[in-house]
C-alpha cells in the first residue's frame, strides 16, 4: 500500500499520475478537507497537520508515503521523514525542481504556487541547489485553487486570471527577458493547464510536478526493492470532512466518477 | 465588551458597521483563521468550531455575541445561544432576511452565499417565514470569497465572475422574470459591491447584511438595557493562525491599517 496525502482534492492530480505510472500498486489517499486550505496557514500549523496525517496513514501499513501537497512538502518533509523512518517519504517539490532545471534553457524559471509555498522558499532553494545561476521568480496564484475547485479551470475567467498572474513574467512590458519555464507548484494547477498555456504562449515549458513526482516514486520503489511484483492495484479514499463534496469535486481531478460512499470519513 | 466571531477576515465588514453604529462600545473580534473557510465544511464541523469560538470569547466577559459569519449563523445559532445564555447571541441571517423582505417589491429575492450557507437553507427559510409568497433563489458564489481576500474585488475579473454567477437570475435569457433584490449572504461580498452592481444593473436592491446586523445589535442592546452609557470604545483582534496575514488582508476589510502586533494569536 502506498499512502498519498494532501490538504484536499488537489493531490488527486498526483494520485492520478501515480496510478498511471504504477498500475499494480494499491493506494490509500487522505484529503484533510476539515482543515484545508494549507496554503494560507503558518508553517508550524501545516507541519503539525502533516505529521498527524502521516501518523494516520502509517496505520494502513504503507510502504511509502507521497506528500502530494506542495505546501506540506515545503514545510514538513524532514519532520515527517523522521517520524516514519524507515518508510520512504517523497514530496512534490524536489521532483518539480529537478524537472524545471532540466527543462529550462535560459535558467529563467517561474514558479506559481500558494502563498505558503512561495513564502517558505522551498522551490527557489531546490532549484538554486541544482542550478546556482538560475533566476527564479516565485509568485502566489491563490485564486487558481478556488477556480479549479469550482470547475472553472477552463474558459475566459481562468484565462483573464492567468494573464493577471503571469503577464509580468512571460510578457514583461519593460523589455526584461521573459522566463522560459513555468513550474505548476500547486497540485490544483494542472486543472488550469489550458488557460495557463493560453496566457504564456506556446514557447514556454510547463512543468507539472504530478507527473515528475510519479516517475520519482516509481524509481524510488524500484531502488528500494519495494515495487509490487504485480497485482490488481486498488484505491481507498479518506477525507476528514464532507466526503460527498470530496467525491463531487474530486471526480474532476481524478478524471473518473467517485461514489459518495467510496470516501471514508476519518478523524485526525 | 461585544464579541464578534467569524471564520477569518470577512466578518470585519460586520465589525466595521458595528463600530460605526456603536462607537462607544468596546469590541473583541475573533477570526478562526486556522480552520477557515467554513463555507465548504459540514454543518456539524462548523457548529463545533462556533461553540469553541463562543466559549473562548465568553472568557473576555462579553455582554453580547455577534456571529458575523453567515455559514456559522446558518448552522450554529441554537447551540451557541444555549451555551452562552443569558448573553444575547445575534447572527447575520435574520437581519439580512428581514432587510431583503422589506426591500423587495416583487418578492423575487436572490441570495448569494457560500456553499454551506446555501445548502443549509437558512436564508430561504428566514425569508419565507416573513414573506411566504416570496420566490427565493439561493446560489453559491464561492470564488467571490477568494477574490475579495486577494484584493481583486473590483475590476474586470470580478465583473466577469459577477456576470457568471448572476446573469441567470438578473438577466435571464429565457424571458423569466428577474429578481429585484439581491442579498449578499457572505461577509466577504460587500468587498465586491461595485462589480456586483455592474453585473445586476442599477434597478436591483442590494442588501448588505453587515449594516442591517449592526442596526439590529444596537436595538437589541438598547432593549436589554446593555448599551454602553458612553466611552472611548475599543478593539481587540484575535486570530487562531497567521496573524500577520490577518493584519494584511484584514486592513482592506476594516478600511484602516492593522499593525501585525495588533493581532493576538490564540488557540481554540
Amino acid at each position: 500500500m502506498i499512502g498519498v496525502f494532501d490538504s484536499g482534492v488537489g493531490g488527486l492530480t498526483v494520485l492520478k499520475a501515480l496510478m498511471r505510472e504504477l498500475p499494480a500498486e494499491r493506494f490509500v489517499y487522505l484529503g484533510d478537507t476539515a482543515r484545508l486550505p494549507y496554503g494560507t496557514k503558518s508553517a508550524a500549523t501545516v507541519a503539525r497537520y502533516a505529521l498527524q496525517a502521516a501518523e494516520a496513514l502509517s496505520g494502513y501499513g504503507i510502504k511509502c508515503l507521497v506528500v502530494a501537497c506542495n505546501t506540506a512538502s515545503a514545510v514538513s518533509l524532514p519532520a515527517v521523514r523522521a517520524h516514519l523512518a524507515p518508510v520512504p517519504v517523497i514530496g512534490v517539490i524536489e521532483p518539480g525542481a529537478e524537472a524545471a532545471c532540466a527543462a529550462s534553457a535560459s535558467g529563467r524559471i517561474a514558479v506559481i504556487a500558494t502563498e505558503g509555498t512561495v513564502r517558505g522558499g522551498a522551490y527557489q532553494e531546490a532549484i538554486r541547489l541544482r542550478r546556482p545561476e538560475a533566476e527564479v521568480h516565485a509568485l502566489p496564484a491563490p485564486l487558481f485553487v478556488a477556480l479549479a475547485e469550482e470547475g472553472l479551470g477552463a474558459g475566459p475567467i481562468a484565462e483573464a486570471l492567468a494573464h493577471h498572474y503571469l503577464d509580468a513574467l512571460f510578457a514583461p512590458a519593460d523589455g526584461a527577458l521573459a522566463a522560459d519555464t513555468l513550474v505548476l507548484g500547486c497540485t490544483h494547477f494542472p486543472m488550469l493547464a489550458g488557460a495557463i498555456r493560453a496566457a504564456v504562449g506556446p514557447g514556454v515549458r510547463i512543468v507539472d510536478s504530478a507527473e515528475t513526482t510519479a516517475r520519482h516514486v516509481r524509481l524510488a520503489l524500484a531502488d528500494a526493492g519495494l515495487a509490487s511484483p504485480g497485482g490488481p492495484g486498488g484505491l481507498r479514499l479518506l477525507a476528514t470532512d464532507a466526503p460527498e463534496r470530496f467525491a463531487r469535486i474530486g471526480a474532476r481531478f481524478l478524471e473518473r466518477p467517485i461514489a459518495p460512499g467510496e470516501v471514508e470519513l476519518i478523524d485526525l
